[in-house]
């Protein structure tokens, strides 16, 4: 096998470790938390169906494949809940070791891409980034929605915290942010603390 | 909330069932079986890195799109192992009845759209849907190779039921087929039995 073919194997095998990291939401059924893979996939739906609702005109196959990489360095880094404080202070430094490390198994110029992919989304500064936060953020509080405030009950989380993490979930979609901001209230009182 | 995001939210919900739906190949650390939207997922990634080696020209978008839905009949179809006679001869019948239900949550154009898409796939007879296929076969080779063979050996899997089940894998890609080859070849023998 030729060497480039081989690398492309290896991170395609090393990736496969995504589908161990467990994230806070239930999944709809509220048998289980969902995985950073099952996420991924769903915000990539999301992205093929709902890219009609972007601010601003969006590349949906660079979206599409931003939100599907997104998630990556948990590999390493683990995921970090929103709304733990300890762990957010340290996400920055973890996740930038994971990217160093899982992203140079690929060949040079798809490392690049990659890696590039993963900071465009990081830094939100691009239409596509700003739309693939806007989802990133709006997937668990549909599923929280359809699961009665499990995750949030959970972790007793107060309706400040949900509006600061949100703050700018409205940049990538107004219409889908409305949409996401009518579930919060809808829960405010009840699964979100009216704080 | 207007009735065409209604529409929309309403699949991209019922689609979360697709987290439950388990297949056969298990993921590389063998802890468990991985779901329908693991494997989804895997292909995305797949048909983001390995584009270049299709037999012929795709749009990347489309096939990455198509790969993301291919399964979603199975949240009420059920997944049909590979070497299970029985199952595979109702498989279609079955699938085509989740289509009908699932798909036509979306509003028409969208039902339309992704209805076409899955039909295009299970006909594999487009550059895209030939790929596709090919990495929905290759997938879950590479899975079972790098957990030792366990659902090969699970299912007591014969060398002629691989191979027939991969007389046309080799058409959306002749060096990824190349590559899935020489991982059938290495475990022939001891995880495959060789007839």
């Amino acid at each position: 096998m030729d060497e480039r073919l081989k690398q492309q194997i290896s991170f395609i095998m090393e990736i496969d470790k995504l589908k161990r990291i467990t994230r806070q939401s239930y999944i709809t059924g509220a048998e289980r938390k969902e995985t950073d893979t099952d996420h991924s996939w769903h915000l990539a739906m999301m992205c093929a169906l709902l890219s009609e609702y972007a601010n601003e005109k969006i590349d949906v196959l660079h979206t599409m494949t931003m939100v599907l990489i997104h998630d990556i360095v948990e590999i390493d880094a683990g995921d970090t809940y929103a709304y733990d404080q300890t762990g957010n202070s340290t996400k920055r430094e973890r996740e930038v070791r994971a990217a160093d490390r899982i992203f140079s198994l690929l060949p040079q110029d798809q490392a690049r891409q990659m890696r590039d992919l993963w900071e465009e989304f990081e830094e939100g500064s691009t239409p596509e980034a700003r739309f693939a936060n806007t989802l990133d953020k709006i997937q668990p509080i549909m599923l929280n929605d359809a699961t009665g405030g499990l995750a949030w009950r959970e972790h007793d989380v107060k309706v400040s915290q949900v509006m600061g993490r949100n703050a700018r979930t409205g940049e990538g979609s107004e219409k889908l942010w409305e949409y996401a901001k009518s579930l919060i209230d809808k829960n405010t009182g009840t699964n979100i603390r009216p704080e």
